[in-house]
């Protein structure tokens, strides 16, 4: 196949909203892609805080690939995916993987594995930097006006940070934010008091 | 659970995109609930030269829930749902269903099995329905200016229509109006036709 | 006219946007074609409540069509339509449905006509169910952050639901929840409270 | 009234979507400020060339103004007008800028009064200007790759603009260009021939 | 050139974003041809009650063409001109227009010129009314529900308006509409209590 | 500087739209985020087959962080840039760098500042891949529809791929793919000779 052919189907995650953020009332969400990016720029941030050393560039690359699937499957949000039988959705990610990334390169397609095995360090960093710029992207959009996210906020509390010290500490943050905003400072005020 | 409480989630089919379209390259497809208002249109528009006669009135029904689920489940293109393990996702939607339409109304719920089942004429029918409304939808979106929308074609073509003929003379003409556009006739040209 | 001819017109319903919306200030709304659909929920949401009982379906095929000329008229809001002579809209819808449900079939026309007339029970529980979708959709735009809506108030709390007490008790509700959201429980913390 | 309290109504007018494209197919027409502004335009290119010579920047104005009233109205379609009894619009568009324009200041009225009159040759011109930039909308729509907008050809087409030879020459140049369009010459092609 | 080719380039002007919201998190604000119009409105509803009186009419030509370069240049919020080197934005700007409105007519050029040169009372004028329509637009989107704008509001206090008193009153009323909504009135309460 | 408020920023790049494609045209072209993933998955598909080995996550790091300025600056497409004086976008890039990247790691100053340097093979590679990503995205626009993009084509074809020669095999497919669109095998024929 040539590398156009691999290429073209992965526009998709430029078009496919982040659904969940849509079902919740934000009209206008990030992309797929750009939630991508965003998950590099957290690994980016945090990783180099993180002992023992990570190796950040290819934990980069994993956050790179780690939602590409979609670009296929669409962005189903936690409450679709828990009405699908236990394994059901790994098992189409595991497929459409196979199916955009081995005509990508054999190197795509490992990081992809890398990161669904979650045996390395790297690969459960990176999982709890996707759900980081969820939490990141939860208080951009507060602070912008959108209300009604509650929801999100158990996940986020829920996160098991103790491996990685930089992520409980940007989560802290994140939920120190949103203390904030519950308390009636909204991003107007909040910006002043700075 | 108040009336309120159980209209306000269905407001999500109002946001969500028809995926299938977004992968394919439409920049801005109708949302589910416009989808779903079509598909009751088409049932509207064939429904009366069906014969012998469907209960048209409970077939536009049908139509108005049919795709209700997707307000938690989101719209799964064929391409995504092939990947899921066989009968997952109509497990899924009937999960759906009952957390979206059982607060609705029995009847709404009841409406909705009946789609499912698709046991009565009028179910079928509106099975039918629904894909003829994607090919009006697909005639439309190419006189737009939409190309790359090939994909669709097969799936249309294999439509079996047999049991109800004014379907299968709406599929005709869709797939005429498809066979001029393919011709170098674009929505321009046959516009001055007329 | 072909049933493809007959249903092109209609695919405008899925872009328009409702008006009175966006000249409040929100920036995305809901089509007039999701609206038809929403209000058709609302219809089989309230509608089985209705003592003596409504013909529950043939009140959904109200519902489908009650906006169907705006496929050529466009959403006039309420102010613009004020400003018109009087009757010079229905006049116009009029003329608007007879050219687009006519070829359609005589069962649209004829159900676009018992809406207009306002005659029977169901056309009347109808034009309250459009009412209350509206109802649902600004308590939905305010929980999700939406501001400056109050001009919606007035006419929802003039509805006369005498005839139908399920419209009366969704009316409730829907005032009871935008009470909440202007004594500053936004819809975060109105999540929170649940 | 307090100007910011005059102004803001006026802000409806950078989101309302210039409908009558949206009916034909253009999901994301420019807004009713937008093509005022474009009209401006027009007048400052085509006014200095028209013999004898016109209050050029008295006709920009008109042309700021010309289309306020829709930020109450809304932008009905000539379809939608047609569909109105004879003068209802414009009367309705009289009432909309008498409420939105006199708080504004007496000058921003008697320009839309001078517009609505068509007496003055700086009005007559203006009116041709706000055709010809959708003219010129057209030409722009289409070679980004909208089709199917062959309906405002006779529009355009029947244009009278005798009194005008500037109005004369853009308007060939917009039917000269659409020519092109039609003969198989798509943007992309012409660009390249440039 | 042909008024097509000098007026097609500028089409762009509705397309693209006022990019300094977008960064502040607004999802959708209006093009920069809607910036344009509205501070041509903002001159219309100023302009008549500057004494000594102005050339109303040229003042608004001025507000139509004062950012037209931006179709070549694309919208630079004020912190993008200010990473780039002093003069550099001005200078790009000088070279768009040259490029973009020569074509169209002396006239505009000149009107361009004038603006830029700050040496008449108009232009100084159009300058604040550019400034101004940035703080309807403030107060407009905040009564919306935006939050997270409180960086414009030390650019709004700072304007020096005191050759144009009209200009200092509509200020005024901006600042105390934003102090309103600073103080918890949202836009609903501030609705009701008219 | 807290984590939180090293990231906030960055989220800008998740609307700002690529200004290239919107002031050609394409209404609604992907965002300077979608674009940086791209680029990374084009580094994904070519890296692994230049030789000698490039460092691929290292380079996929680079395409990451090679628009991050943008937050501030917003994209200036190529015409804009060339209007600015020598260096100057360069420059305004470099701050915005520092002021943006910096309070993330040094690790993600670093990357960038590499890539800006145009030292190492990975941030030549990467430089090309960006331009890639565009040709790409140039066919993906085509192939839906987009019209009028002709002029994407001069900067594509003068791309120098000597160094590396898999850019050297994506280019030649991306012309190919251009010139049978231009022969007038639009998206949809092609899709049905495959």
């Amino acid at each position: 196949m040539s590398f156009l052919a691999a290429l073209t189907p992965l526009l998709a995650l430029e078009r496919l909203p982040r659904t969940g953020w849509l079902v919740a009332g934000v009209a206008a969400p990030e992309s797929v892609a750009a939630h991508s990016l965003g998950t590099a720029l957290v690994v980016l941030a945090l990783g180099p805080r993180v002992r023992p050393a990570l190796d950040l560039d290819r934990a980069v690359s994993l956050a790179v690939v780690h939602d590409t699937p979609e670009a296929l499957l669409t962005d189903l949000p936690r409450a679709a995916a828990e009405l699908l039988p236990p394994g059901a959705k790994a098992e189409a990610e595991e497929r459409a993987a196979e199916r955009l990334l081995t005509p990508l390169s054999p190197e795509a397609r490992a990081r992809f594995a890398e990161f669904r095995a979650q045996e390395t360090r790297e690969a459960r960093f990176v999982r709890l930097c996707d759900q980081l710029h969820l939490g990141v992207r939860w208080i951009g959009y507060r602070r912008e006006g959108a209300r009604g996210l509650g929801e999100f906020r158990a996940g986020l509390a829920a996160l098991d940070c103790a491996e990685f010290p930089p992520c409980a500490e940007l989560l802290a943050e994140v939920l120190a934010a949103a203390h904030a905003l519950d308390g009636g400072l909204d991003g107007e005020r909040e910006v002043r008091a700075r």
